[in-house]
């Protein structure tokens, strides 16, 4: 049964923002979206004359002035999510952030204090893989047995190598390779295995763009993690994939084991030509995650109309910062770190 | 930008219309469904309850004169098709019908004709496999002349067996394996290789289901194909597939191959166990499909509301029709069929 | 436990023969290549210094006088096949041929009559894909009943395409597409059905390479086909392959279906690159059956000094040859050819 | 060209030591078994009656006094194969050993010191893999440049899980799950990356079998490595397998990957049944590489009988034993362990 819409507004409207507001647009029936804010005259221009965004605004705070707004989606670079969760909710509105929630762990903190003050708003921070079919159906069949106790995980992000040299700055604002590609893996890992990280130790390097050297950061890492239940993992994450964007989980556990997403294939299409049996990969997570970006959007909407709690927490989100950060402090000092 | 939406109503809410239906109220933004048909108690309670569609009939004549209402989809049974898009159209809605268009040619014919007489009002008879994203692009591949020269299609169209006694009888209602099952391999292989059919000479048998046989059907075929630019075709068509749906298209060129949907995998999940490294398939035509269902669907409204010429003809549907009528002649007389 | 030694002859040492004789002469520890036969030169000082074979022969007359002889390889030219089986089994020889027996069915029968006559020699004509592993896996798989009852088989023999000019005109004496390519698929037909060919029809065309046309051939084909149990069968052949040698059967059967060398990867090495996630195909069937070729010429020793029947008789060589001769019939006259 | 035949012995006819004297017999055309040594009952009269070995021992010290013998193969249990090799060695007998050389340093550095000593003589521990067709295969692509520059390595050894209890004292004798199973992981990551260890971590548990925890062992472990010219590796051992023996190694570079032996399918055949698309998976060891077995095995002689060097140094089966020593000891003190 169609039901009433909510109101939503959206913060930032870069790449991602962008193709979130056209899900709210065009494609999910029981959101409209009133309200986008953005810095950027171009990004304004988009809302107004591709998408229709009735009301524009520069300034985040007047937007969440607007009376009608319910919720929020925070689409805005990584260090002003927390500020950005943090004003919606205590403007009284539901508020859904793109991962990571933050980089540093007081900032988590911050924002769990006010979720904790609004227990009527609902606050999510989107860990997009949870709502990918393929994995989901994996969860499914790990909790229902099939490859009885599961006690390694293999996880990786390797994204498909195009960078270039003004890049090298942005990794600064995103926290660094495991802050920007490993959170997702970090959090499967909990959610498959149903454990905590205990310790982890990360080596990588830069093997084929030196300048994350010099920055302090690597293009290619893997860190080997042990968990609260004794079970372990390996995470790998990589900027040089030269056949595409390769996400690729394995759960491997007594009785079996689940290999989700290799490979990393386009669709359907099997190439037969001069370099032999082929399959083309995805070039980017957008494209390997398009589907679930929007089933993760939905999903927030229909449990504030459902009045149902989302099974992301804000704590799976410090979790994920809180791994990263170690993650990040093991292979800067070489050694193995406990949580 | 969001534009007006178009009225929609649908007549036929079997297990494929109330998909249809779904689709119209939850997913496509710029539909409206405000009317339903159907003669089943069931059908239009589901429309009511689950979907919330406002305005429900028993009787299509009355459905067709609901003024405000601008496209029909007909969703009805085989033998329906033809009269629902001619009354559709004769009352001057766009309307958009379930394959295939008729069991008979001159059935076609008499639905071409009332289509040439309303040039302003579009009519598509919607062959699914066009709008499959992995279709499409192994379409702009061949097009594009990455294989070089396309001379071959091998197709088929596979169920899973889930055969029970009481389906046999609606074999006689849907035509019979090649028109249930061909037709869409048949304008594939019109489409890939940019040609009409010259002969065919189809053969098989009931070699699961005998009961098949006695209905002067078939559980199995093949059938060979030429066509007027001298290129081939083999299809094949079967209801007793063991591990699941398994439509499966290649296109053979001079100077490569393109294999489409094989195998048929339910998703991105590979599961190892005692029965080896393995992927589940998908259960259903519909599991396959759905999503192309949806563009389907939400191409024809885009159409109207665009005045775009949609890339399906009515004459796409009557070659169809025509070519499984010479399947079925060609298998029943066990000879070549020259079209 | 080692036996005595075999000792074996062999006429022909061009590509093929030259590689039976290295299997002869350094893989087969209970046969001694003692002799060999060419008209050409190059063969025979190939048989002298890389092999050390003792007696060289230009006069395949001459070498069966050699008494020490106890079997021969025919590895000569296939207009030769026939007359080079009855001279060995006519001097006590027993005597293997690389297929096919001939082209001509007269030609087959005045070898079965030899045989016949001849009942304590080992007379075999070669069908090597019985002997892969894959193929012997997979008929094991059948005759226990694993896909229920077979009643399709969808076969291939495709060659990586490196046609030059003078290859057409070997055409003639090779017997054409259907003799040269789809003998084999033809034999694995009636192995895996168990059943004897009633009907074919052929299609098919010079696609790539015009010349082919020009000389009565083609360089595409494919067959349907039916059997005396009811069964089914659709056989192609190419000589195009844009990725290598691509030999491939699929059994389908009530319950399953068994898929062999699809795709025709080279090794077990997957390559990630630009490409996509790919795998190298074989380029020759040499390269995909090497080591068939070894166990197929090493089983006929095998037999003869056990004193064992091998499972492929004369009849099975008969029968390749007289349903090739109807494919080739078919595919000249465009009509369907009954046997 | 045919030669002479090296004279060999064989010590130790156990499970594998059978599968060498069988290819040393049967299938090596330019060995010859003369002599074999046991001091299980069971394993001489398997020498003498299905082989045929002419001298059968239950002394080594009295085989290795038979003049005529050239050179040994040493397949008795690990912790005699070092002895075995010195006494060879100092015997005048060239000598090939399986792996391992040995489980303690001292011990390989006593081998070597004799080694050293006869340089005549040659002296080889087998590592299998560097036989296998797809691992040489991948390896000349790695040296050709073909995926840039390699700088990780992703190995693993799994065997199918038939552990009894019986096994776990087997254990003991074998050195435990590094020594045992990735000794083979250890020398490929050398050989790939051409690099030499420089730190270890190991982690994991014996979570299917707790008895192998008992005796501190696991049936589970990783181990992630840096390397002196800056490269990295994750290790994998499992005894744990569901699906089968599933060896699997990832060679990735700076402009492509390389993956060898996923999934370890047992042969060209694919399944479609109730289960989905599946292939089936190598039970064993030594199903997936008898060939390589035999290549092994046949190099040794060939190098012998050509005066040429093998590629295995002695040198790399002290690396491997002291790196698999590093992985114990980093597992039993939960610590990084510098080489």
């Amino acid at each position: 049964m169609k039901r009433e819409k909510l109101k939503v507004g959206i913060v930032g409207l870069g790449r991602l923002g962008k193709e979130y507001a056209k899900n709210l647009m065009f494609k999910i029936n029981n959101a409209d979206l009133i309200a986008a804010c953005s810095l950027v005259d171009e990004e304004l221009r988009f809302a107004k004359e591709v998408l229709g965004v009735p009301y524009l605004f520069s300034s985040y705070t007047e937007m969440l002035q607007l009376p009608e707004l319910e919720a929020i989606y925070v689409v805005s670079s990584t260090d002003q999510h927390a500020d950005h969760m943090i004003m919606a909710l205590e403007s009284g509105k539901h508020v859904f952030s793109e991962k990571p929630l933050a980089l540093d762990t007081e900032e988590c903190y911050r924002v769990k204090s006010v979720v904790d003050d609004n227990p009527e708003l609902t606050a999510v921070v989107g860990f997009v893989r949870r709502y990918d079919q393929s994995y989901l159906y994996a969860k499914r069949k790990v909790d229902a047995g099939d490859i009885g106790e599961p006690f390694m995980v293999r996880s990786q992000t390797v994204d498909k190598d195009s960078i270039a040299d003004f890049q090298m700055n942005y990794v600064l604002k995103s926290g660094g390779i495991f802050h920007d590609f490993n959170v997702h893996d970090i959090d499967l890992a909990r959610w498959f295995l149903n454990a905590e990280f205990t310790s982890v130790h990360a080596i990588g390097g830069a093997f084929k763009h030196k300048g994350f050297g010099d920055l302090g950061d690597a293009d290619n890492v893997m860190t080997t993690c042990t968990f609260d239940n004794g079970s372990m993992a390996v995470i790998n994450a990589s900027r040089t994939g030269a056949h595409g964007h390769d996400t690729y989980t394995e759960v491997v556990g007594t009785e079996g084991t689940l290999r989700i997403g290799r490979p990393s294939y386009k669709n359907r299409v099997e190439i037969y030509d001069q370099y032999g049996a082929r399959k083309e990969c995805v070039a980017t997570f957008w494209e390997r995650f398009d589907e679930a970006f929007l089933l993760m959007a939905k999903d927030f909407i229909d449990c504030i109309l459902d009045g149902r709690k989302p099974e992301l927490s804000i704590n799976d989100a410090i979790k994920a910062t809180e791994v990263a950060n170690a993650f990040t402090q093991s292979f800067r000092a070489s050694k193995i770190v406990h949580l």
